[in-house]
Formats: C-alpha cells, structure tokens, sequence
C-alpha cells in the first residue's frame, strides 16, 4: 500500500512540473507576444492554455482517486491537499498568461514598444514573472524551500513594477491612447497576479516542511 | 463514526454559510461605499476583509481534521474537497470586496456619481453582484441546484455591463480623468472576477449532485 501510494506521489510531482512547465512556456509566449508584437506567438499561447486545464484537471483527478483508495492520513494527507491548491494556481497563472497573450492581439502594429519606459518596463516584468515560473518548476522539482526566498524576492520587484506602471499611465507626459490606459492598467494587473499565484505555491511548499497551512 | 461524520458536515456547511454571509455583507458594503462615496464604510469593509480570511482559515482546518479522522470515501470525500474549493472562492470573493472598497477610498469627493451613465451602470453591476452573492448564500444552505440557474443568469448580466464598462470608458465623449480610466477598469475586472467566482461555487455545488468535478 505504501509503496503505491509513494509512486502515485511520483506521479503527482511529475504532473505538477509538467504543468509548471507549461506555464512558463506560456508566460514566455505571451511576455514574447507583448513585447515583440507577435500575434501568431499570440494566438497559440491562447489556444495552449486548454493543455495547461487538461494537465490540471488530470491532476486533480489523479488526487482524488489517491485521496479515495490510499486514504492518506497526516503529513501524507497534506501533501495531496497542497497539490490540489498548487494544481488550481497553477490553473490561474495559465489563464492570466492567456490574458496576456489576448492584449498582446490587440497590438498587432507593436505599439507597446512605440513608447521606449514602457517597453523597458514590461521587459523588466517579463524576466521577472519568466523567472518565477522557472523558480516553480525548480521548486516543485527539488523541493528546496530555498528557492521561496527567491520566488520572495522576484515578487517584490514584480510589486515595485506594479506600482511604477501606475505612476507612468497617470503622468502628466504620458502618451499612450485611452486604449492603451486600459490595456496597461490590465496587462499590469495580470501580471502582478501571476507572481501573486507563484507566492501561494511557494507558501504551500513551505507549509509542507513547516505543517502551517496558512504560512 | 458516522454520525460524527454527520455532524461535522453540517458544521462544515454552517461556516460556509456564514462566511457568504460576510461576504455578501463585505460587497454590499463595497459597492455601497464606492456608489455613495462613503469613506468609514469602506474602510470597515477593508479591515473587516481579515474576519473573511480567518474563518476560511477555521474551515479550511475543520475540513482537513475531517479528512485526516474520518478518512471520507466516494460521495463524502468530494464533499469535503468541494467545500475546500468553495472556502478558496469565498476568501477571493472577500478579497475582491476589499478591493472595490479600495477604490471608492480614492473618491472621497464622490467623483464617480458625476457622471450619471457611469453611476447608473455600476449601480447595475451592484444589485447583480449582491444578488449573485446572495443566491450563492442561499444554494449553499439549501443545495437547491436550480439556484445555478439564476446565478449564470446574473453572471451573464454582469458580463454584459463588463463589456459596457470598456465601451463607455473607449467612447470619444467619455470625460473621465486618466486616473477615472484607470480605477473603473480596475472595477470593471473585479466585478467580473467577483461573480465569476459565485459561478465556480455553484459549479461545484452541481458538481455534488451529478459528480462530475469539472461540471
């Protein structure tokens, strides 16, 4: 019983990186999309987010049949209850990547990068949320909890961006369009998001060395 | 052991409604204060936001007690895991209220009721997503399915205003400052967001009645 409960845990984690992986695939699609105005880059980041539910929903499934047959109990249990959380972030984070990539289409004629700051910005926010996703993977595949304290830091830059993407709309020299206020308020927002679902699942790994669930 | 089983459940379901209770009261409260440039209201809903975490917290900890002593199979496990899905909704519900508070505190002047089609609007979007907000309430206490019904249909109304809400904000009359630009988008989404999380509770309330987790 043990040993098959150990290997259907495998099987769990090997779902959660692939799913993490496929993520950043997005994440890097979309940011991609956005900057270099890539619209078929677009289109297929929105198309792929169905893989990254299936993923997620096969997950879950998975979880449930463990929960049901092994009827783990203590540290076992919390185990597959943070899966079952960190499955449905890592949900969230495609959908805002597909989000993204569904404001990069409007820009067919690249006008994001017209503007030289914001342009800068969004890089910067691109290599910030890339490398949580990537800091995921590595978090789920090794489980060092070491890696939070990066994931931690990533997400205060991505806040600091936040904040500097508002100040720059709502300046007196901004030239952007009523539409491109509208679309940058959004792009900002799913992208502060998406670090935001990086933080939960590296709180969830914390809690499964730690045992706070609210950690 | 059943009986037990029993009696937590019917625990279990108490904090569920309680806590949409709060919910429903934290979004009218919101909206309210955003609609009549209320300050202390918003506030309180802002700080009061802390009494929605911590009894999702309380449910979230009764619910793995459950799953960890009484070991649920088949039909009672997805309960519990339903209601674990749920607690996660109603938390971002509360989080969303917050939010929308969170704006009507940078219009202490009541800007937002000078221009009326606007108000209009959101007083719409307010009398649906109160409405959403209590039916969720009401299908959680009496798992009455058809209760889903009302619920998509007022999902769909507020999708329609959140297209609206792009429009009017778009439109060459629109007098809005950059910075009214920026925070009715901001609204716009979490509304949406608010009821699209009312929608995925009741999903997974369908989910108990037909068994399929991604109803």
């Amino acid at each position: 019983m043990r040993e098959v409960f150990q290997q259907e845990l495998s099987q769990v984690k090997d779902l959660l990186v692939s799913t993490s992986k496929e993520v950043t695939y997005a994440i890097q699609g979309a940011t991609s999309a956005l900057l270099n105005a890539d619209l078929p880059l677009a289109e297929s980041v929105i198309t792929h987010d169905k893989a990254i539910d299936s993923l997620t929903t096969d997950l879950d499934e998975l979880l449930i049949t463990i929960l049901a047959k092994q009827q783990p109990v203590a540290r076992d249990l919390r185990v597959v209850l943070s899966a079952l959380r960190i499955s449905a972030n890592l949900e969230r984070m495609g959908d805002l990547a597909k989000h993204i990539a569904r404001i990069a289409t409007y820009y067919p004629e690249g006008r994001l990068g017209e503007t030289t700051e914001l342009y800068e910005i969004f890089a910067e926010f691109t290599e910030n949320v890339v490398d949580l996703s990537e800091q995921v993977t590595r978090l789920l595949e090794t489980e060092d909890v070491a890696i939070a304290q990066r994931i931690a830091h990533d997400d205060d830059i991505v806040d600091s961006i936040h904040a500097r993407v508002f100040e720059i709309t709502l300046a007196d020299d901004w030239k952007g369009s009523r539409r491109d206020t509208v679309n940058i308020t959004l792009a900002n927002r799913f992208f502060e998001r998406f670090a935001d679902h990086a933080v939960r699942i590296s709180e969830k790994m914390e809690y499964l060395a730690t045992g706070d669930w609210n950690a």
